[in-house]
């Protein structure tokens, strides 16, 4: 089989990172947006019999994004592909993994199935925000952590008397990944989410902080608020510079003018989402998560053990980031 | 069974006005775009048992108004509805109806099949742009037109030498249906449409429509070029008054300028769309569909066959329009 | 892969068409009809992970055909075929597409889904009543054309003052290619079709046919009633000698008896259906599309695009007609 | 709910003694067989939230009836019936049942699935092939058996002396429960099928038949050619009058025509099939097992357990045969 | 419709249980276990056209219970039941809910789909592993919560200077909504799962317990390790008394005994699991959540919301715990 | 594409047995009961685009080897297998092939449905208890027979005068094919299997067995008693040695004492269940089928024609046996 990688509206340069890694190019294609606000798309070469790969995010559009990406497989099914992946490094309906009030739709199930059924079979994606939305889909996932690469940027910044701080409970389990991978001890930030308002309280560290460098970790902020609020309380407890690694950056325009107006010293994150408000901010570092997608599919298409990778970044991979 | 309206973001208002027409109240219910972009849908009281019918086109967001259907389907369905009607009056991607080129989507089909995975009951809706999209679901759709509101509405302008015009060959079968429900003869534009860019020449005019005053008639237009074209051709070949009657109003600012600025006298049209730009325009006539809809729904629920609507307006749904 | 061409009890000569041009051998198999009416399928050569191409319309016998059709898709498919592929040049219940009348199937996507179910990886088709029965599908259909094929054969007639005539507005569109195609004027007729009784009043002819050879073209025609008066409409209009084309020809005994006893020169047809009444006739003149449906399976195989087929036809293909 | 019982074409006699039976109309319907061969259904009143029964076997033209089924199935859905209910007396594909050679279709799985799928919600038939075949179906079967009626009525003909005769080792089982019924001995035709060209040597008789009255029993006979042989050979035994009973009549004229040249003083079964030939046979007796069918409604409509019936004939249904 | 509630063969006690609180008889049926090993369910008595409900746990035999749910709901399906609801308390595959090593399996949603296939409705289950699970089903899952019932009755003790105990940080949430019920503070252990030794090692103890009471809470508990371990440390805190709360209580024989062993004063859980170890142990209370389920049947037969049920006790469920 | 080969936790031996015959190694592979009964499955080397064959039956353990079966598929298709094949020599649930009471399950095509669900390719069994069980299946299944494995040990044997006797006239067509193997006359007993509690009384002996050695024919024999009784009958009849041969023994440590305490000589079977109550005993013989599965994936991996295993043993296999 040969591949092929197209992207979607909002791929394209995650996409044409992954294609320099694989020393490939990008498929040819064509998206618009009709004047009534219909989308349509088109790939404008032959995929009859090949492995395509369709590189999009599930991002700050997520609606456009995910019925874009119905619109991509049910083209590339139709054109007679031999298979189609959707590599999604963000999904933001993940989110919507659970009932946890009456009368809601679990979204994450949703989105899993209408991508499933319009034909896609096999999703490449990254830390997920529950472990259990792998489960929503029946065609295979792979999986990939941010953390390894996220880690070793860290360690190239050379920051001693390191601790990973977890912003709350919940995040408790991936914080003491970190420390190990990085080494160091683990404090954690006692918060209560209360509702839809996705403001949050941060009560009290569990830890001591006093005297240490601290790198928050998450697996994506929205606002800001919670990094920033345990940012202070850390501050507060004694804490020297803070520092701040999340998977996912989904902030607005707004949340990166309240980083950029906190204590934290430096935000380092991927390129999963297409943020277009990061792209200018000096506390924001932004490694690319492209080469590690780039190494998966080119181990994939060899018919390699993706798992290794989980684990520990090759050195071509880091080289790309 | 109890029935039970609700409403999604874009569909309040239609849903009110069926409401009003059943003597009922609208469902409670909640939806929310939250910071990062996702969408979320909650119904307020409970749909334990109950008929429930969901009001909102697929219009002028198609994609956020889409994803949002899906979301309801599945809330209600989760919440043990006892069955669960969407009631869009207007389908948008009802246009990605073929696969005209190598390696496009047919929208429509992937759209029909995600509403009933997501756990559509049934569909109402109104003039579909091809008669065959009905095929594209395996649930039970009610087809509605807006032909016998549209001309009833007309009757009441008492326009004298009427004539009626289909834009194109492709709509001349519809046209004829017009021209039979107000007795008036039928003439077709020649036009031929050619690629993605909804631009289209009006050729020629075939039918005497010298001295007559003429209604042009379609399912729908996106930027009115093509009615103003036909209209100024109608002008040439010394028609007198121009009117139009489309069943879907898509058209957007620039669009609604345009037909005021126009040779067009009136166009008459339904709120199938929720169109924020029409509502200003003294010469843009919006009936409502609303009481048909409604009035659908109650013998629906009164287990009566809905066909005679197709071609009739009862009085009291003509007295609500 | 290996390729194998099995044909259904009405699709053997069709596909030995296609085998001499492949210089393939068609598969082993035998089809019986039981004592008490029961249809009995065998593939009678291994198929064991070779890709099966079973050629067959839903033509004359449609019901027969159709249900063949089924049991040789769970045959293969039980006998551990790779892939099967339907090839069906004619597809009769295409013409059951939209729901017109209360309480009536769409037949189209009732034997689409049925065809999916019984195992069908693919369709090859011709011509399809409507486009959007493509979207009948869920899975991938090759849409061939057979305009370019008819055209090449008319363009070896070399008819002066050529006028191609469509029979109604509903071919308009398709016409007007046929005569981008021929570099020919085009001609509208202007028919209303009543009821199920498949009777129809030609009213009147749209353009100038005086003094014109007439191409009169369509889809396909049931008994040759339309075609015969429209070819007396053009005969009144002044139009010279009066020719057509057809994709489809599913004229029975009595249709070609009147065929020939009619004002049309020579009708042009393709073998898409098994048709053993227009042998003998002098007047119609049937162009094989076996190459071309040869071809695109040739392509298929090499992963190739077919698109390139739907405009021009490969000299080899033309010289196999 | 309202019961609403509809014929298929082969169907209108036996669905008219359901009515009659249960006091009620048959629903009015039209069935056509287009020019070109095409099958169409229209169910001419409304069904809306009723509970259809759609009469018809898939009897002596298994496959218009079966395609039929499937567009009756699809009308009635798309319509919004509350459900829909197949009343198949006989189902001919049963008989293939099983892949007993390599490369062969298992039909009778292909036909159950196809009605599911076209929207059968439930079937209700009578003595198939093989009791396996209900597991073809993942829909409810309710699977009536017609030996209690052809018991009741052979015993209305005051038979002394009477054995039942299986005519070979695979119909054993069912013979002895005919012979329980009856308060008969059994004896066992020693047969062997060998192909598909339903020949087949009767080779002995196992069991003591001299000086008594034999009745053959079946579920169906296709030649008649296995009956004939069993009563020839039950003659050379000693047997003096021979009898059958097959709860299926599929025979052609040719098969009644043995019949009556043959030994068997009676021929015994039922209008599960729609045969035409054995009207005038004055060997042939059918007893409609209409009533059980209708007795079978009645009782799901009253929610009420229907295995009962499998034992034993209420005097209603028995007065009705 | 007529409720009709059936046990599986380890949900009999829990199920008449149920029928005491609702005043109803438990559908007659049987299970055998045959020779060879194989399961085997039948009901009855008739379920046609009613509301069944089974009553089974995934408990102690989880693959035996599972697998005779399977069996359970195609046996009412085949019997023409109007739906089926899976009542099931504990649902032990839960557990099986991420692939977080390579090439396992996510027992839960492999099960959650056959239940739905074999023709589950609906489930009713309580104390879910994680509320994402609720996604793995596509049918309707009424969800419900120990924690009232459990709370209500630890009020009854009148324990004095109450603090509750998450055993680790990945219960904190849960402990908290406790604690609120409770108006108690909260501590948190900090422990790490290793393994599927099932082995951990509880760390330390965040929050004061010096003088305190404490309520260890978790979901469930299979060794009764942690739990002791917890308690052991809690001890060395300072704390008093150590009661613990678990929704399902899934420890075996060697479990019990280790809980009598340990510090812990009295462990209180639910019959949502029937074990039989716990029957005779002094140390552990079993409080009846099948009050709450039979109320929960009561609220979806009168179509009544059933989500004020996870926050509070009706009184009369609660006398009957 | 590379096959490779795992066993399920009781088909270790026959995968070994199946490895050795292809020269190839067993997958690495873990099953775990966990201490709350839950089973466990992991492959521990990568399957990416892999052939995979998961080897097990469902057996003495049917519950459970079931549900494994399906963790199996599971944890193979989400790890990215090429494709899954369930290796199942037999299959107990084969046994509930139908619904010959009312409200019970029909648990083969429950299982049949759930394999699939869980991701299963295709399925290689043997002598399956009807052969209708394929039909139970959408995927294809290669149905093996021991028959010819069975007879082909028995002519080294080297039996005077046999006869082949079938238990029972269900198996009567089995034992002809016996008998034609083996080159001897047939006799037939004459049984009647009464209920659930799987009590048969033998009645008689059809054919003439006096002075011969028989060979008692079966595909299972749960108790033994049927075979024991046929014995016995054939015994007093005037039968020299009594044989036995069975597809399938699935005899518990009670049945293998009757069986040494019987008239039988030899009792020959096969390895297709993974039975340890058989090994010692000097009566029973097992030959192993495990060659002729071996074989079989050796040709479908070369996409070869399985069906010639059916009709005769390779000698590259009998001499594995």
């Amino acid at each position: 089989m040969e591949i092929k990688i197209f992207a979607g509206s909002t791929g394209k340069e995650f996409a044409e990172r992954m294609c320099k890694y694989l020393g490939t190019d990008l498929g040819k294609s064509k998206v618009l947006t009709f004047t009534e606000g219909n989308t349509y798309v088109k790939a404008e070469e032959t995929v009859r019999d090949k492995d395509v790969y369709l590189v999009q995010s599930i991002g700050l559009h997520p609606n456009n994004e995910f019925t874009e990406i119905l619109f991509w497989m049910d083209a590339f099914k139709r054109a007679s592909a031999h298979s189609v992946t959707v590599v999604m490094p963000y999904f933001s309906y993940a989110k919507g993994d659970k009932k946890d009030e009456p009368r809601v739709s679990i979204r994450g199930r949703v989105c899993a199935d209408c991508i499933e059924l319009a034909g896609a079979d096999r999703v490449v994606t990254m830390d997920l925000h529950s472990p259990q939305i792998q489960g929503f889909f029946k065609i295979p996932v792979d999986h990939l952590f941010a953390l390894p690469i996220l880690c070793e940027y860290v360690k190239t910044l050379n920051i001693e008397d390191l601790i990973v701080v977890s912003p709350d409970s919940g995040f408790a389990k991936e914080a003491r990944s970190y420390a190990r991978y990085l080494n160091a001890p683990v404090a954690i930030g006692d918060k209560e989410r209360v509702d839809h308002s996705e403001n949050a309280n941060v009560i009290d560290i569990v830890g001591d902080v006093q005297g240490k460098n601290a790198l928050i970790v998450d697996d994506f902020s929205i606002s800001g608020g919670t990094l920033i609020d345990v940012a202070r309380a850390l501050k507060e407890k004694g804490a020297k510079k803070i520092y701040a690694a999340l998977s996912h950056i989904v902030l607005n325009e707004k949340g990166v003018k309240k980083i950029e107006d906190s204590p934290i010293e430096l935000l380092i994150s991927t390129d999963s989402v297409n943020n277009p408000f990061v792209k200018d901010s000096d506390k924001i570092k932004i490694v690319s998560v492209a080469p590690l997608f780039a190494e998966t599919i080119a181990r994939i298409d060899r018919k390699e053990s993706v798992s290794p990778l989980f684990n520990e970044v090759p050195s071509k991979v880091f080289n790309n980031i």
